[in-house]
Protein backbone atom coordinates (compact mmCIF):
# COMPACT_ATOMS: atom_id res chain seq x y z
CA UNK A 1 0.00 0.00 0.00
CA UNK A 2 1.53 3.52 -0.72
CA UNK A 3 1.57 6.03 1.32
CA UNK A 4 -1.05 8.85 0.75
CA UNK A 5 0.34 12.38 0.34
CA UNK A 6 -0.78 15.30 1.37
CA UNK A 7 -2.28 18.31 -0.85
CA UNK A 8 -0.46 21.08 0.28
CA UNK A 9 -1.42 25.01 -0.07
CA UNK A 10 2.06 27.70 0.70
CA UNK A 11 0.76 31.07 1.74
CA UNK A 12 3.49 33.70 0.78
CA UNK A 13 6.08 32.87 -2.13
CA UNK A 14 9.19 34.36 -0.62
CA UNK A 15 12.33 32.37 0.33
CA UNK A 16 10.99 30.29 2.77
CA UNK A 17 7.87 29.29 0.47
CA UNK A 18 9.38 28.85 -2.66
CA UNK A 19 11.90 26.37 -0.43
CA UNK A 20 9.02 24.83 0.39
CA UNK A 21 7.68 24.17 -3.01
CA UNK A 22 11.05 23.14 -4.31
CA UNK A 23 11.60 20.67 -1.42
CA UNK A 24 8.04 18.92 -1.57
CA UNK A 25 8.78 18.59 -5.23
CA UNK A 26 12.01 17.07 -5.36
CA UNK A 27 11.53 14.99 -2.15
CA UNK A 28 7.80 13.89 -3.42
CA UNK A 29 6.85 15.29 0.12
CA UNK A 30 2.88 16.46 -1.60
CA UNK A 31 0.46 15.35 -3.97
CA UNK A 32 -0.64 18.63 -5.22
CA UNK A 33 1.36 22.05 -4.69
CA UNK A 34 -0.99 25.19 -4.63
CA UNK A 35 0.59 28.32 -3.70
CA UNK A 36 -0.62 32.20 -3.28
CA UNK A 37 1.02 35.56 -2.95
CA UNK A 38 -0.69 38.82 -2.47
CA UNK A 39 2.19 40.78 -4.57
CA UNK A 40 1.43 40.52 -8.34
CA UNK A 41 5.10 41.21 -8.80
CA UNK A 42 6.38 37.86 -6.42
CA UNK A 43 3.53 36.33 -8.66
CA UNK A 44 5.06 36.94 -11.68
CA UNK A 45 8.63 36.43 -10.83
CA UNK A 46 7.37 32.98 -9.33
CA UNK A 47 5.90 32.26 -13.03
CA UNK A 48 8.49 33.69 -14.57
CA UNK A 49 11.22 31.37 -12.83
CA UNK A 50 8.64 28.20 -13.55
CA UNK A 51 8.12 27.60 -9.70
CA UNK A 52 6.68 24.62 -9.82
CA UNK A 53 3.39 25.38 -7.79
CA UNK A 54 0.01 25.39 -8.91
CA UNK A 55 -0.24 29.55 -8.64
CA UNK A 56 -4.25 30.73 -7.46
CA UNK A 57 -5.09 33.95 -7.53
CA UNK A 58 -7.59 33.76 -5.21
CA UNK A 59 -6.11 33.11 -1.77
CA UNK A 60 -9.57 31.09 -0.75
CA UNK A 61 -9.39 29.07 -3.69
CA UNK A 62 -5.90 28.27 -3.06
CA UNK A 63 -6.59 27.28 0.45
CA UNK A 64 -9.76 24.94 -0.25
CA UNK A 65 -8.44 21.89 -1.05
CA UNK A 66 -5.47 21.55 1.06
CA UNK A 67 -4.35 19.11 3.78
CA UNK A 68 -1.90 21.33 4.86
CA UNK A 69 -1.44 24.64 4.55
CA UNK A 70 1.98 26.67 5.07
CA UNK A 71 2.10 30.29 6.42
CA UNK A 72 5.02 31.73 4.91
CA UNK A 73 4.64 35.08 5.64
CA UNK A 74 5.73 38.35 7.66
CA UNK A 75 5.10 37.46 11.53
CA UNK A 76 3.00 40.88 11.52
CA UNK A 77 0.29 40.25 8.49
CA UNK A 78 -0.47 36.04 10.06
CA UNK A 79 -3.35 37.41 11.34
CA UNK A 80 -4.87 39.19 8.27
CA UNK A 81 -3.92 36.26 5.66
CA UNK A 82 -5.99 34.07 8.60
CA UNK A 83 -9.03 35.90 8.28
CA UNK A 84 -8.89 35.80 4.56
CA UNK A 85 -8.92 31.78 4.55
CA UNK A 86 -10.58 30.63 8.01
CA UNK A 87 -13.75 30.17 6.09
CA UNK A 88 -12.73 28.31 2.89
CA UNK A 89 -9.96 25.66 4.97
CA UNK A 90 -11.58 22.38 4.32
CA UNK A 91 -12.32 20.79 7.70
CA UNK A 92 -9.72 18.69 9.26
CA UNK A 93 -6.77 20.76 7.06
CA UNK A 94 -3.73 21.25 9.00
CA UNK A 95 -2.69 24.67 9.46
CA UNK A 96 1.11 25.60 9.73
CA UNK A 97 3.03 28.75 9.59
CA UNK A 98 7.19 29.58 9.28
CA UNK A 99 7.01 32.78 11.64
CA UNK A 100 10.19 33.58 13.70
CA UNK A 101 8.01 34.64 16.39
CA UNK A 102 5.83 32.00 18.14
CA UNK A 103 3.42 33.62 20.99
CA UNK A 104 2.74 36.45 18.67
CA UNK A 105 1.69 34.12 16.37
CA UNK A 106 -0.58 31.56 18.09
CA UNK A 107 -2.05 34.39 20.07
CA UNK A 108 -2.85 35.98 16.41
CA UNK A 109 -4.07 32.94 15.39
CA UNK A 110 -5.70 30.63 17.66
CA UNK A 111 -8.94 32.85 17.97
CA UNK A 112 -9.63 33.26 14.00
CA UNK A 113 -10.24 29.39 13.65
CA UNK A 114 -12.59 27.21 14.00
CA UNK A 115 -12.64 23.80 16.14
CA UNK A 116 -12.49 21.15 13.03
CA UNK A 117 -9.05 23.11 12.17
CA UNK A 118 -5.62 22.12 13.47
CA UNK A 119 -2.94 24.79 14.12
CA UNK A 120 0.63 23.55 14.54
CA UNK A 121 3.43 26.65 14.58
CA UNK A 122 6.24 25.73 13.03
CA UNK A 123 9.91 27.62 12.35
CA UNK A 124 12.14 26.51 10.14
CA UNK A 125 15.71 27.70 11.63
CA UNK A 126 16.81 28.02 7.83
CA UNK A 127 17.18 30.95 5.64
CA UNK A 128 19.84 33.20 4.09
CA UNK A 129 19.61 37.12 3.59
CA UNK A 130 17.93 36.73 0.32
CA UNK A 131 14.49 37.33 0.13
CA UNK A 132 11.39 36.65 -2.64
CA UNK A 133 10.71 33.80 -5.06
CA UNK A 134 14.21 33.61 -7.05
CA UNK A 135 16.01 32.85 -3.94
CA UNK A 136 14.68 29.69 -2.73
CA UNK A 137 15.96 26.88 -2.91
CA UNK A 138 14.86 22.60 -2.32
CA UNK A 139 17.68 21.51 -0.16
CA UNK A 140 17.72 24.74 2.45
CA UNK A 141 15.94 22.70 5.18
CA UNK A 142 18.37 20.19 4.90
CA UNK A 143 20.13 18.88 8.32
CA UNK A 144 18.39 22.51 10.06
CA UNK A 145 16.42 22.48 13.29
CA UNK A 146 12.57 22.74 12.44
CA UNK A 147 11.10 23.97 15.56
CA UNK A 148 7.11 22.84 16.43
CA UNK A 149 5.37 24.29 18.84
CA UNK A 150 3.89 20.96 20.57
CA UNK A 151 0.43 21.41 22.27
CA UNK A 152 -1.67 18.56 23.77
CA UNK A 153 -4.61 18.59 21.34
CA UNK A 154 -3.06 18.97 18.38
CA UNK A 155 -0.41 15.99 19.29
CA UNK A 156 -1.62 14.14 15.63
CA UNK A 157 -1.74 16.99 13.31
CA UNK A 158 2.43 17.99 15.08
CA UNK A 159 2.83 14.39 13.81
CA UNK A 160 1.98 14.98 10.39
CA UNK A 161 3.73 18.07 10.13
CA UNK A 162 6.80 17.09 11.37
CA UNK A 163 6.89 13.80 9.15
CA UNK A 164 6.40 16.75 6.47
CA UNK A 165 9.19 18.46 7.70
CA UNK A 166 11.23 15.40 7.92
CA UNK A 167 10.82 14.69 4.38
CA UNK A 168 12.12 18.05 3.17
CA UNK A 169 15.28 17.04 4.85
CA UNK A 170 14.58 18.92 8.33
CA UNK A 171 15.76 17.54 11.86
CA UNK A 172 12.36 18.45 14.09
CA UNK A 173 12.14 19.39 17.52
CA UNK A 174 8.87 20.28 19.19
CA UNK A 175 9.11 22.72 22.61
CA UNK A 176 6.38 25.43 23.90
CA UNK A 177 6.27 28.77 22.47
CA UNK A 178 7.65 30.34 25.22
CA UNK A 179 10.91 28.47 25.41
CA UNK A 180 10.86 29.35 21.46
CA UNK A 181 11.09 33.12 21.30
CA UNK A 182 13.83 33.21 24.48
CA UNK A 183 16.25 30.38 22.24
CA UNK A 184 15.65 32.43 19.84
CA UNK A 185 15.87 35.93 20.74
CA UNK A 186 19.21 35.26 21.69
CA UNK A 187 20.44 33.35 18.84
CA UNK A 188 19.11 35.23 16.52
CA UNK A 189 16.69 38.29 16.86
CA UNK A 190 19.43 40.69 19.02
CA UNK A 191 22.04 39.40 16.71
CA UNK A 192 20.60 40.94 14.09
CA UNK A 193 19.64 43.96 16.25
CA UNK A 194 23.15 44.22 16.43
CA UNK A 195 24.29 43.70 13.23
CA UNK A 196 21.44 45.88 12.05
CA UNK A 197 22.87 49.08 14.48
CA UNK A 198 26.45 48.96 13.64
CA UNK A 199 26.19 48.82 9.81
CA UNK A 200 23.69 51.77 10.57
CA UNK A 201 25.96 53.70 13.00
CA UNK A 202 28.68 53.44 9.93
CA UNK A 203 26.16 54.32 7.47
CA UNK A 204 26.34 57.65 9.52
CA UNK A 205 30.02 58.45 9.40
CA UNK A 206 31.11 61.36 7.42
CA UNK A 207 31.07 60.48 3.47
CA UNK A 208 34.98 59.85 3.02
CA UNK A 209 35.39 57.93 6.28
CA UNK A 210 32.15 55.48 5.16
CA UNK A 211 33.60 55.12 1.57
CA UNK A 212 36.47 53.57 3.25
CA UNK A 213 34.78 51.41 5.71
CA UNK A 214 32.77 49.88 2.86
CA UNK A 215 35.88 49.37 0.90
CA UNK A 216 37.86 48.08 3.91
CA UNK A 217 35.46 46.06 5.26
CA UNK A 218 37.30 43.36 6.91
CA UNK A 219 35.94 40.27 7.87
CA UNK A 220 33.77 41.21 11.37
CA UNK A 221 32.17 44.42 9.14
CA UNK A 222 31.31 42.35 6.58
CA UNK A 223 29.71 39.79 8.67
CA UNK A 224 27.66 41.91 10.02
CA UNK A 225 26.57 43.86 6.50
CA UNK A 226 25.56 40.46 5.21
CA UNK A 227 23.35 39.87 8.22
CA UNK A 228 21.98 43.10 8.52
CA UNK A 229 20.82 42.82 4.77
CA UNK A 230 18.19 40.56 6.03
CA UNK A 231 14.49 41.01 4.73
CA UNK A 232 13.03 44.64 6.43
CA UNK A 233 9.75 44.03 6.92
CA UNK A 234 10.12 40.39 7.98
CA UNK A 235 12.74 41.52 11.04
CA UNK A 236 10.39 44.85 11.65
CA UNK A 237 7.71 42.30 12.71
CA UNK A 238 10.28 39.80 14.26
CA UNK A 239 11.23 42.53 16.73
CA UNK A 240 7.43 43.94 17.29
CA UNK A 241 6.12 40.70 18.09
CA UNK A 242 8.88 39.09 20.25
CA UNK A 243 9.71 42.44 21.86
CA UNK A 244 9.69 41.19 25.46
CA UNK A 245 12.44 38.33 24.98
CA UNK A 246 14.23 40.30 22.95
CA UNK A 247 14.22 43.80 25.09
CA UNK A 248 14.91 41.50 27.98
CA UNK A 249 18.01 39.72 26.15
CA UNK A 250 19.03 43.56 25.05
CA UNK A 251 19.19 44.28 28.46
CA UNK A 252 21.83 41.78 29.46
CA UNK A 253 24.00 42.35 26.37
CA UNK A 254 24.07 46.55 27.14
CA UNK A 255 24.79 45.72 30.79
CA UNK A 256 27.78 43.59 29.39
CA UNK A 257 29.17 46.21 26.81
CA UNK A 258 28.95 48.17 29.41
CA UNK A 259 31.69 46.68 31.91
CA UNK A 260 33.77 45.97 29.03
CA UNK A 261 33.36 49.80 27.86
CA UNK A 262 34.65 50.00 31.45
CA UNK A 263 37.32 47.29 31.33
CA UNK A 264 39.01 49.23 27.92
CA UNK A 265 38.90 52.69 29.37
CA UNK A 266 40.75 51.34 32.56
CA UNK A 267 42.84 49.28 30.73
CA UNK A 268 41.89 46.20 32.67
CA UNK A 269 43.53 43.60 30.03
CA UNK A 270 42.55 40.74 32.04
CA UNK A 271 38.72 41.10 32.03
CA UNK A 272 39.31 41.45 28.25
CA UNK A 273 41.49 38.03 28.19
CA UNK A 274 39.03 36.45 30.72
CA UNK A 275 36.08 37.06 28.30
CA UNK A 276 37.71 36.43 25.11
CA UNK A 277 39.04 32.75 26.20
CA UNK A 278 35.46 31.98 27.42
CA UNK A 279 33.92 32.96 23.92
CA UNK A 280 36.18 31.12 21.85
CA UNK A 281 34.74 28.17 24.23
CA UNK A 282 31.62 28.73 23.23
CA UNK A 283 32.87 28.17 19.82
CA UNK A 284 34.49 24.92 20.45
CA UNK A 285 31.17 23.25 22.05
CA UNK A 286 28.62 24.71 18.30
CA UNK A 287 31.60 22.86 16.19
CA UNK A 288 31.50 19.98 18.99
CA UNK A 289 27.64 19.19 18.02
CA UNK A 290 28.81 19.53 14.41
CA UNK A 291 26.36 22.49 13.51
CA UNK A 292 29.65 25.47 12.80
CA UNK A 293 29.22 24.59 8.88
CA UNK A 294 25.92 24.91 8.33
CA UNK B 1 69.22 41.27 -14.90
CA UNK B 2 67.31 39.31 -11.97
CA UNK B 3 66.43 41.45 -9.21
CA UNK B 4 67.62 40.78 -5.97
CA UNK B 5 65.84 39.43 -3.66
CA UNK B 6 65.38 40.61 0.21
CA UNK B 7 66.73 38.51 2.44
CA UNK B 8 63.54 38.33 5.26
CA UNK B 9 62.96 37.57 9.07
CA UNK B 10 59.49 37.02 10.46
CA UNK B 11 59.06 37.35 14.28
CA UNK B 12 56.29 35.26 15.39
CA UNK B 13 54.87 32.09 13.83
CA UNK B 14 51.17 32.54 13.81
CA UNK B 15 48.34 32.75 11.76
CA UNK B 16 50.29 35.67 9.79
CA UNK B 17 53.78 35.62 10.20
CA UNK B 18 53.35 31.46 9.20
CA UNK B 19 51.61 33.23 6.37
CA UNK B 20 54.24 35.34 5.24
CA UNK B 21 56.80 32.53 5.31
CA UNK B 22 54.47 30.61 2.56
CA UNK B 23 53.66 32.93 0.46
CA UNK B 24 57.15 34.47 0.38
CA UNK B 25 58.11 30.87 -0.53
CA UNK B 26 55.18 30.22 -2.85
CA UNK B 27 55.46 33.60 -4.90
CA UNK B 28 59.59 33.61 -4.36
CA UNK B 29 59.24 36.72 -2.97
CA UNK B 30 62.67 36.34 -0.84
CA UNK B 31 66.36 35.26 -0.85
CA UNK B 32 66.33 33.45 2.41
CA UNK B 33 63.57 33.45 5.31
CA UNK B 34 64.41 33.59 8.75
CA UNK B 35 61.99 33.05 11.92
CA UNK B 36 61.81 33.00 15.52
CA UNK B 37 59.10 32.31 18.29
CA UNK B 38 59.22 33.01 21.54
CA UNK B 39 57.10 29.67 22.30
CA UNK B 40 58.65 26.64 22.19
CA UNK B 41 54.98 25.08 21.45
CA UNK B 42 55.26 26.98 18.59
CA UNK B 43 58.44 26.63 17.14
CA UNK B 44 57.64 22.60 17.92
CA UNK B 45 54.55 23.26 15.70
CA UNK B 46 56.22 25.01 12.70
CA UNK B 47 58.81 22.20 12.80
CA UNK B 48 56.62 19.63 12.76
CA UNK B 49 54.48 21.34 9.83
CA UNK B 50 57.88 21.50 7.78
CA UNK B 51 57.44 25.27 7.98
CA UNK B 52 59.50 26.61 4.82
CA UNK B 53 61.44 28.83 6.74
CA UNK B 54 64.98 28.83 8.94
CA UNK B 55 64.46 28.49 12.34
CA UNK B 56 66.82 30.48 14.42
CA UNK B 57 67.03 30.12 18.69
CA UNK B 58 68.31 33.69 19.25
CA UNK B 59 66.12 36.35 17.73
CA UNK B 60 68.78 38.72 17.63
CA UNK B 61 70.71 36.15 15.31
CA UNK B 62 67.46 35.61 13.80
CA UNK B 63 67.57 39.67 12.68
CA UNK B 64 70.73 40.37 12.19
CA UNK B 65 71.04 39.82 8.22
CA UNK B 66 68.12 40.86 7.21
CA UNK B 67 66.57 43.32 4.49
CA UNK B 68 63.27 43.37 5.93
CA UNK B 69 62.12 42.56 9.31
CA UNK B 70 58.39 41.29 9.68
CA UNK B 71 57.16 41.70 13.18
CA UNK B 72 54.02 39.77 13.07
CA UNK B 73 53.17 39.65 16.88
CA UNK B 74 50.35 40.87 18.94
CA UNK B 75 50.24 44.64 19.68
CA UNK B 76 51.22 45.06 23.19
CA UNK B 77 54.46 43.25 23.15
CA UNK B 78 55.90 44.91 20.18
CA UNK B 79 58.15 47.20 21.89
CA UNK B 80 59.63 44.67 24.24
CA UNK B 81 60.39 42.60 20.96
CA UNK B 82 62.01 45.84 19.32
CA UNK B 83 63.85 46.22 22.58
CA UNK B 84 65.35 42.42 22.06
CA UNK B 85 66.10 43.06 18.18
CA UNK B 86 67.28 46.69 18.07
CA UNK B 87 70.67 46.61 18.27
CA UNK B 88 71.02 43.31 15.97
CA UNK B 89 69.29 44.87 13.03
CA UNK B 90 71.64 45.55 9.80
CA UNK B 91 72.20 49.31 8.49
CA UNK B 92 68.98 50.38 6.25
CA UNK B 93 67.48 47.32 6.85
CA UNK B 94 63.61 47.63 7.13
CA UNK B 95 61.39 46.99 10.20
CA UNK B 96 57.77 46.38 9.34
CA UNK B 97 54.99 44.78 11.82
CA UNK B 98 51.54 43.44 10.80
CA UNK B 99 49.49 44.66 14.09
CA UNK B 100 45.92 45.79 13.74
CA UNK B 101 46.51 49.29 15.61
CA UNK B 102 48.96 51.85 14.25
CA UNK B 103 49.49 54.64 16.27
CA UNK B 104 50.14 52.84 19.20
CA UNK B 105 52.68 50.86 17.95
CA UNK B 106 54.33 53.61 15.88
CA UNK B 107 54.77 55.56 19.53
CA UNK B 108 55.85 52.15 20.62
CA UNK B 109 58.38 51.54 18.40
CA UNK B 110 59.84 54.59 16.77
CA UNK B 111 62.00 55.57 20.15
CA UNK B 112 63.74 52.44 20.06
CA UNK B 113 65.05 52.61 17.12
CA UNK B 114 68.22 53.66 15.83
CA UNK B 115 68.62 56.29 12.60
CA UNK B 116 69.79 53.52 10.08
CA UNK B 117 66.70 51.31 9.91
CA UNK B 118 63.56 52.41 8.72
CA UNK B 119 60.41 51.62 10.24
CA UNK B 120 57.36 51.05 8.02
CA UNK B 121 53.94 50.44 9.81
CA UNK B 122 51.60 48.10 7.87
CA UNK B 123 49.06 45.53 9.03
CA UNK B 124 47.49 43.04 6.19
CA UNK B 125 43.33 43.31 6.37
CA UNK B 126 43.49 39.04 5.97
CA UNK B 127 42.57 36.40 8.81
CA UNK B 128 41.25 34.19 10.45
CA UNK B 129 39.41 32.88 13.42
CA UNK B 130 42.18 30.53 13.66
CA UNK B 131 45.61 30.62 15.22
CA UNK B 132 49.21 29.31 15.17
CA UNK B 133 51.59 28.14 12.73
CA UNK B 134 49.27 25.36 11.38
CA UNK B 135 46.24 27.93 10.53
CA UNK B 136 48.66 29.81 8.16
CA UNK B 137 48.67 29.40 4.42
CA UNK B 138 50.22 31.18 1.01
CA UNK B 139 47.35 32.72 -0.46
CA UNK B 140 45.95 34.58 3.15
CA UNK B 141 46.64 37.94 1.53
CA UNK B 142 45.59 37.25 -1.99
CA UNK B 143 43.35 40.42 -3.29
CA UNK B 144 42.88 41.77 0.45
CA UNK B 145 44.35 45.08 1.47
CA UNK B 146 47.35 45.45 2.86
CA UNK B 147 47.44 48.89 4.64
CA UNK B 148 50.34 51.01 4.99
CA UNK B 149 51.21 53.90 7.05
CA UNK B 150 53.31 56.44 4.72
CA UNK B 151 55.48 58.74 6.30
CA UNK B 152 57.86 61.52 4.18
CA UNK B 153 60.95 59.97 5.40
CA UNK B 154 60.47 56.28 4.62
CA UNK B 155 58.93 56.46 1.08
CA UNK B 156 61.38 54.67 -0.65
CA UNK B 157 61.09 51.42 2.31
CA UNK B 158 57.53 52.25 1.80
CA UNK B 159 57.54 51.14 -2.13
CA UNK B 160 59.75 48.41 -0.90
CA UNK B 161 57.79 46.89 1.66
CA UNK B 162 54.69 47.80 -1.04
CA UNK B 163 55.99 45.71 -3.94
CA UNK B 164 57.01 42.86 -1.22
CA UNK B 165 53.37 42.95 -0.08
CA UNK B 166 52.03 43.06 -4.04
CA UNK B 167 54.22 40.36 -4.26
CA UNK B 168 52.18 38.09 -1.45
CA UNK B 169 49.33 39.17 -3.61
CA UNK B 170 48.10 41.87 -1.56
CA UNK B 171 46.48 45.33 -2.83
CA UNK B 172 48.54 47.73 -0.79
CA UNK B 173 46.99 51.18 -0.09
CA UNK B 174 48.90 54.11 1.83
CA UNK B 175 47.46 56.02 4.15
CA UNK B 176 47.99 58.03 7.98
CA UNK B 177 48.16 56.00 11.46
CA UNK B 178 44.91 57.80 12.79
CA UNK B 179 42.94 57.48 9.50
CA UNK B 180 44.01 53.63 9.59
CA UNK B 181 42.92 53.47 13.27
CA UNK B 182 39.30 55.10 12.62
CA UNK B 183 39.06 52.62 10.13
CA UNK B 184 39.44 49.54 11.96
CA UNK B 185 37.71 50.54 15.21
CA UNK B 186 34.38 50.71 13.21
CA UNK B 187 34.74 47.89 10.40
CA UNK B 188 37.31 45.45 12.73
CA UNK B 189 37.93 46.56 16.61
CA UNK B 190 33.79 47.43 17.42
CA UNK B 191 32.43 43.96 15.40
CA UNK B 192 34.31 41.85 17.02
CA UNK B 193 34.29 43.56 20.79
CA UNK B 194 29.99 43.38 20.19
CA UNK B 195 30.37 39.62 18.90
CA UNK B 196 32.56 38.91 22.08
CA UNK B 197 30.04 40.78 24.53
CA UNK B 198 26.89 38.56 22.74
CA UNK B 199 28.47 35.92 22.83
CA UNK B 200 29.68 36.15 26.08
CA UNK B 201 26.30 36.91 27.29
CA UNK B 202 24.70 34.00 26.18
CA UNK B 203 27.35 32.10 27.74
CA UNK B 204 25.97 33.45 31.11
CA UNK B 205 22.73 31.88 30.58
CA UNK B 206 20.93 28.93 32.65
CA UNK B 207 22.50 25.56 31.90
CA UNK B 208 19.46 24.27 29.86
CA UNK B 209 18.90 27.47 28.00
CA UNK B 210 22.61 27.81 27.08
CA UNK B 211 22.85 24.18 25.84
CA UNK B 212 20.11 24.93 23.62
CA UNK B 213 21.19 28.57 22.31
CA UNK B 214 24.32 26.15 21.53
CA UNK B 215 22.29 23.63 19.96
CA UNK B 216 19.69 25.79 17.40
CA UNK B 217 22.61 28.24 17.07
CA UNK B 218 21.24 30.09 13.90
CA UNK B 219 23.01 31.80 11.34
CA UNK B 220 22.77 34.89 13.28
CA UNK B 221 24.84 33.91 16.33
CA UNK B 222 26.79 31.39 14.69
CA UNK B 223 28.55 34.52 12.25
CA UNK B 224 28.81 35.84 15.70
CA UNK B 225 30.81 33.00 17.81
CA UNK B 226 32.92 32.49 15.07
CA UNK B 227 34.11 36.05 15.33
CA UNK B 228 34.33 35.85 19.09
CA UNK B 229 36.40 32.68 18.84
CA UNK B 230 39.44 35.13 17.55
CA UNK B 231 42.83 35.05 19.68
CA UNK B 232 42.21 36.32 22.61
CA UNK B 233 45.79 37.86 23.43
CA UNK B 234 45.91 39.46 20.10
CA UNK B 235 42.30 41.12 21.02
CA UNK B 236 42.65 41.82 24.26
CA UNK B 237 45.70 44.17 23.14
CA UNK B 238 43.86 45.57 20.31
CA UNK B 239 41.22 46.95 22.55
CA UNK B 240 43.86 48.60 24.75
CA UNK B 241 45.42 50.09 21.90
CA UNK B 242 42.92 51.48 20.00
CA UNK B 243 40.66 52.43 22.91
CA UNK B 244 39.93 56.01 21.87
CA UNK B 245 38.77 55.15 18.45
CA UNK B 246 37.07 52.34 19.83
CA UNK B 247 35.24 54.13 22.46
CA UNK B 248 34.14 56.74 20.56
CA UNK B 249 32.40 54.81 17.68
CA UNK B 250 30.99 52.15 20.67
CA UNK B 251 29.72 55.47 22.16
CA UNK B 252 27.99 55.93 18.42
CA UNK B 253 27.27 52.43 18.54
CA UNK B 254 25.17 52.57 22.28
CA UNK B 255 23.13 55.70 21.24
CA UNK B 256 22.11 53.86 18.00
CA UNK B 257 21.12 50.77 20.21
CA UNK B 258 18.98 52.84 22.67
CA UNK B 259 16.98 54.61 19.60
CA UNK B 260 15.73 50.76 18.42
CA UNK B 261 15.26 49.55 21.83
CA UNK B 262 12.63 52.87 22.74
CA UNK B 263 11.39 51.53 19.08
CA UNK B 264 10.99 48.30 19.93
CA UNK B 265 9.23 49.49 23.53
CA UNK B 266 7.24 51.66 21.94
CA UNK B 267 6.08 49.30 18.92
CA UNK B 268 7.62 51.77 16.45
CA UNK B 269 7.66 49.89 13.63
CA UNK B 270 8.91 52.63 10.97
CA UNK B 271 11.57 53.59 12.86
CA UNK B 272 12.76 49.90 12.84
CA UNK B 273 12.04 49.34 8.83
CA UNK B 274 13.56 52.67 7.82
CA UNK B 275 16.79 51.58 9.55
CA UNK B 276 16.50 48.09 7.96
CA UNK B 277 16.35 49.36 4.34
CA UNK B 278 19.33 51.51 4.71
CA UNK B 279 21.87 48.83 6.15
CA UNK B 280 20.82 46.80 3.14
CA UNK B 281 21.87 49.39 0.73
CA UNK B 282 25.50 49.66 2.26
CA UNK B 283 25.52 46.03 2.16
CA UNK B 284 24.80 46.54 -1.70
CA UNK B 285 27.60 48.75 -1.92
CA UNK B 286 29.91 46.63 -0.42
CA UNK B 287 28.65 44.31 -3.78
CA UNK B 288 29.20 46.53 -5.70
CA UNK B 289 32.79 47.59 -4.86
CA UNK B 290 33.22 43.62 -4.63
CA UNK B 291 34.51 42.68 -1.78
CA UNK B 292 31.37 41.17 -0.55
CA UNK B 293 32.51 37.39 -0.53
CA UNK B 294 36.43 37.80 0.87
Amino acid sequence: MTEKLPKIAVIGLGLIGSSIIHAAKLFGAAEKITGFDSSMEVVKEAKDLGLPVTLVDDIGVAVSDADIVFLAVPVGVMAEVVKQIASNLKPGAILTDTGSTKRSVISDITPLISDNISFVPGHPLAGTEFSGPSSGFSTLFKDHYWLLIGREKTKKPTSVIAKFCERLGAIVEVMDADYHDKILAITSHLPHLIAFTIVGTASDLENDLKNDVIRFSASGFRDFTRIASSDPTMWRDVFLNNDEAVLEMLQRFTEDLGYLQRAINQGEGAILLNLFKRTREIRRSIIDVGFAKK
